[in-house]
């Protein structure tokens, strides 16, 4: 296992091609825009090295026998799965960001099953390709980007239906050693921070999508790869100097435009090359398991939304106010909604066909349903609790200027016996997570990572059951046939 | 273990003192108003019959090593927990009400775990009588109603505050070979189906309630214990004749005011007797076991109610309508949610210093604490989907009238092909789901039973560590001290 | 005007057919079941004849000039329909129940302005027709039935594509001097209450329709003409003899199926016969006058539910409980809500070519989708400050028993000073509302009753001008083109 | 009446003391980070000049009979308080973001009836001076900042008993010819767009608050006055030198922190001066009418967030997808119900003792109170429709880079024909309103402005009537006697 340190060391070693408000990034680990997302990544490892979340934190490798990064796990067990939730929990709560390395463990155990059963039924060959792939991911301790969502164009339109044969990432050439393919890769969380890209089709697929039904590993700077650094709210605060106005001045999630430009995959690191029928399955499973991831992360992050609503009522001087407790309560109480519905999938786990763990289907979806609803009230309770200085406050500059300081620090005092700093810092805090970069995380990636809320219902609609409800329904009712 | 009929027959056998209608019950078994409760009961041990049920239904003693059903369980491991819950899920499905036999369950794991921990701090030696007791119940199959609640009274005092004293049970005489008990237990779930009574306090208790911390057991038709069977909305409507207008003919749940008339309990039934420091612990193991309860048995209830709204949706043609299709969705999506707080609260489950497993008790509450809501939703759902004409539509008598049932045939019919009695079946099975008989039992039951939702609140702010929170946000915003 | 008295005279005059139970009712003005919803009727005469309630219960007819019951006015100016509403709060207020009288005044409205438009653009001669029956009605002070929703069948396929072609009601004959009408109507709340029956459509119609597309008025008791009582939840409670467990024991609501069994209509009492294109206008406007009505009766219902949990909480000594006192302040801010937009559709009303002022639709499908969803949690915060033995008290029977009355007057007291009985109505009362008779019109009459919420969706996405709204966003974003 | 040229060129005679990131604006008219907000006051003067807009942008004066701009109208009649919300409305749509000129507007109405009724009840003499200043505003056509929220310090204690005396702005000397102040204003929404600073007391007072019980008017340029910009969610993107990512490059709000370092108040200008009995009134008013404005301005902005949704919608080319359609109904739904109180409290507007209108405080709370929750659940919906892409998209400068802006333009496609720019252009406008600049009116203001929503709930207590609502209970359920 890697330790925090040996693991940017890695990533300084890539020559990456990522841009920035329209030019290239020389030196992407210590760009201040980027660094916090990768801060975040680096506690993926750091963490591990803490006796106390050992047992999170790292697994045994079923491939291997040796002790792994539990990122780069295959999961053996439903406590594997449960385990997965808790980590994924704790990192929240440490970065308070989106930390983004679940999606290639995600896309990582997905595979797994899905090469597996495409090698049975169709006599392919790609499981054992795909185990390779993993030991190295394993003893190289690599972070891998699972790279799914395709730009898509016209909604309403197929891959293969689509003006632009492009929006989907499709394969363009095939030769003996391999394929040349072309396309882009949308909303890829951590891929800058990655030492693998993990291509995936994105929908459920039909012969004439042949092309299309491709997945493969690369690593990330790969010649012909290269990568457009998305803005978020508030992004450049931290090109302004100060450590205040930003709110979480150590850690940030990021998402990139990846984009392949007729890139070269090898046949070795091919695990899906047209086999349509099987896109559908590993979108579902891929998805199934990063709906559940939400159930950890996004609760860990909920975790410090309500502390620090909590310490702002406390500085406010309203910390017994019933009002203030109920609403306090009311965020605790959804926080652990989603907590139980991911921590009920992975227990109700089962193994597939490659000994790898499934979680439940149906409530992993069910999980990531609620984490499209919750955040978002939780987020308005939290807003309520802050009052509106969170968003009319002078800037950190006032703050710092010697004139204007002591105006602010006058003005601004809550409770007394508490600095005017420490009630402003924790109101930032709130401001990050609410609008600002990491409200990308807590709301929007809430919402649309690892599909939108249709693509749930969807999923729980198919695996409801009805027929058996409606059964059911008809014996208590006394009704015969139909 | 008994089957269903034993079951019913050891009910004929008892001496129970039941009022109804300001009359005394003289036949309670075969009473066309109490009948369906009881059906309820006996499909707890019918189901132990069935083979592909046995898992669910049946375990392993812990005192004895023999099979017995699961209702009179000691929980060994999360896995029972886990269990528990799903037997509930399937009694919900199979009965669509409540089945009541979950209360004494829940009682008996709790009294377990507490006069355990009771006889270590206080020396006290109940836990060795409890235990007899509990072999008692599993060699017998015994259901047991555990009594918690009290009238209370005036809500703004205490036990020992209240003008009139009774108005929380209390020990009103001691002697050498027991006590004597007065006051009554409202709610009573089962009540009048059971062959015991456990008898708990009902909130936490200071030095000056020591007479109301007591606990005991004794049989159901014990001298001086009587019952006044509580009404529902709708429950002359059993004995009108028919079946139709009843909505679920066969299944129902009951509760009564039981009476405790200076009882005499002796010493080998007494589990606590002024311990009231442990009143407290007693109610929160009690409590928590019965909020996961919910987690279970009121999702079994919303299958059926969820079956029935589809089936109305398909009776009226509009099966594949959008906006009917989304409020199924939301439906099941609602009950799923509510199953996974159950599942969580109990794979989370811990032992007890006597073994015996108790869920993660934050978790329970916030599975009950959904119960008390999306229930609600979830009607409302149904009684959008089904339509008006279950509140309108004529009787069951006017439907058998040769001359008016004619015209009622006519006019009712749905899509073609499904009788009209069917299309009047489903919707009043809705009716009584949503505002009949069972309706006390999945909307009323769900937010008061096992505690009003204040209660859970209080529990998950006490659970929710909020010291922790507020330190870990003082951490990401870079905050020192306080 | 008529006073309440003469009301029930002239009822008793009528020779109406009511079935019940399978039998016909042989005097329905007193039949315990049905008076109590003739009393909320009534109510709206009795109104009239007290001094501080003159101003919202009587008008100045625009056609006599002479005073009349508010109940048979056509609104001529926007402050005629803010009055309106604010008269159907105070009867709400009154009879915690559906007063039944408003469907006749909304339909009389509807067509008066449909009429006349039908007649300027077809040459028909319907509105003075029509203006003849209004001013009979006003003149007799009659209570109308407005008779709009059809058995409807198979719900996806319209009128002329059913199997049965009476499943919406049709001329079935045409004669020199009127019509023969076969079908019947369902839900008809206040049917046998009333004087006259006004028939109109129920969807949107084609050409093939024709026959469907039919508007007449008939006395009540017209021959072919009968009446099947709908049943309620608890409805038998009214037979028992005692007025506590009824809850309300002086008013109701009620239904009835309407069965037209080739009735003959007069071609002086026809008031659309075939002129399909204008069935949609009548559907639109009267839903539309409809939908604004639930914007006053059901908040007036609302009011004496929200004084039911306040006076529940201060019986059980909580009315000062923090979280008491912010669900009945959030039960308040909901009911007015609802008011807010059946006053904002009222005062936003305009005029239409016969003077008769409409509603705006817009606002006026927002009060209604906003009455599916509010009386509902409304009902629900009340059943969380009841507490649950609204559902599980002995009988009134059982409290009038001399024995067991004297336990029930010990265990279920409150706060001392308030008699045990005062407790066990408030909360029969509850019981009413939120799951007995009275459920029927504040639950699932303000689902479906001016139609389904899907209904009001419909109209608000054709009434919102989202294209205007798209253009807006247009030019703040700086889009040019489309 | 002001031009919008006029108006602008009046502010670039101010001399404020306006301050940003630490250092002194020197041309605040002009300053890029501030302009958008003049450009939405300035819109409020340039809407005036449309012929169409004439009869809500203007007024007739009732102190000259003059021909005004509403903005300084004082409302004659419930037609004007109507008026006043659609003119919001209005200018909500227009500028997309706070406008900022209702404030003052509110101060003096509320101002106006409380000075006249405090002279009466004290016999001072502040209604004359008052009118003095209203006739000064209305010619001058000023902009006037109502200036209300102190920054309070610690919230569980009252102004005289704050550490520091000065966290309620306060008088710190009376002289012959005027007194004295001391104190800041903090969330001073448009304080730098403003001609005129109206001071109010934040809270109801007490005896001992008296040097807090002040209330006067200066011009915001008035020697002694700073202002310390307020830093919002994105705002350097507006020096970033581009358009795209502003997302509403041509409107804006703005915050100051305002500071009143011992600054002299004339005589003339003083229109509260100790009268601690009449705070209570003051705020109550000013904040009923600043919480009808939302009931118009939040609608308004509303408009344009839906309009912004369904036209990415139908770029996605998903216009039709049921889901879609859905989430918009909604959205209008939600967004029309707050309309509806805004409109309801004002119909229902009576006049006060001075003849000015004041609405109805019940429902005015009631709309507010809706309005800290609805644009967060219209925010959650347009974050649904909108997609990822709104936060992961490339900078501007990304897509103006010849080289990336080919991969842009062809990956962000999405239904053809339209130019992938105005893609980009809407989604930057949803960011925007959802978590950028505008967010910090649509959502924190929305929350806090006019009073956090516990300030509601606690004037919709003391409005509800709860007695005349137990009584109706009462009355219904046969209770004699409480």
């Amino acid at each position: 296992m890697l330790t925090g340190e040996q693991y940017l060391d890695s990533l300084r070693k890539l020559n990456l091609k990522v841009y920035m408000f329209g030019e290239k990034v020389e030196n992407v680990v210590d760009h201040p825009i980027i660094r916090p997302s990768i801060n975040s990544v680096a506690k993926t490892y750091q963490l591990t090295e803490e006796l106390e979340h050992e047992d999170l934190m790292t697994a045994t490798s079923s491939l291997s026998g040796k002790k792994i990064n539990r990122f780069t796990h295959l999961h053996q067990s439903s406590e594997d799965l449960v385990k997965k939730v808790k980590m994924l929990r704790l990192l929240g709560q440490k970065t308070a960001s989106c930390f983004q390395r679940c999606v290639g463990m995600d896309a990582n155990n997905a595979l797994d099953s899905v090469t597996c059963e495409m090698d049975q039924k169709l006599g392919t060959g790609y499981h054992q390709r795909f185990r390779r792939f993993m030991k190295h991911v394993q003893e190289e301790d690599l972070v891998v980007d699972g790279a799914m969502t395709d730009p898509k164009g016209d909604r309403s339109r197929r891959p293969a239906e689509q003006e632009d044969p492009d929006l989907y990432l499709r394969i363009v050439d095939r030769k003996p050693d391999g394929i040349v393919v072309r396309g882009a890769k949308l909303h890829q969380t951590g891929a800058v921070a990655s030492r693998e890209i993990l291509v995936m089709p994105t929908v459920a697929m039909r012969e004439e999508d042949r092309d299309y039904a491709v997945s493969f590993a690369l690593p990330s700077d790969t010649e012909g790869i290269f990568y457009i650094y998305g803005r978020q709210s508030c992004d450049t605060r931290k090109i302004e100097g100060g450590d205040l106005d930003v709110g979480n001045c150590m850690y940030g999630g990021s998402e990139a435009m990846v984009i392949f430009e007729d890139v070269f995959v090898p046949n070795e690191r091919i695990f899906m090359c047209g086999e349509h029928e099987f896109a559908g399955m590993l979108v579902e499973r891929f998805a199934g398991y990063h709906r559940q991831s939400y159930g950890g992360c996004k609760v860990g992050v909920g975790d410090v939304l309500i502390g620090a609503a909590a310490q702002a009522a406390e500085y406010n001087g309203v910390p017994r106010a019933s009002h203030i407790k109920d609403k306090i309560i009311e965020m605790v109480h959804l926080n652990e909604t989603l907590y139980c519905a991911g921590i009920a999938c992975s227990c109700q786990g089962n193994p597939t066909l490659s000994g790898t763990y499934l979680i439940d289907l149906l409530l992993a979806n069910v999980c990531k349903l609620n984490v499209t609803r919750y955040p978002y009230e939780i987020t308005r309770l939290a807003e309520d609790i802050a009052g509106g200085l969170m968003v009319t406050m002078p800037s950190e500059k006032d703050f710092k200027n010697e004139e204007l300081g002591k105006y602010i620090e006058k003005y601004l005092r809550g409770v007394s016996g508490v600095p005017t700093e420490n009630r402003m810092r924790v109101l930032r805090l709130i401001e990050n997570l609410t609008l600002g970069t990491a409200a990308v995380g807590y709301r929007t990636e809430s919402m649309h990572g690892a599909g939108s809320p249709q693509a749930q219902r969807v999923v729980i609609t198919r695996q409801a059951n009805l027929e058996e409800k409606k059964k059911l329904a008809r014996e208590i009712a006394g009704i015969r046939g139909g």
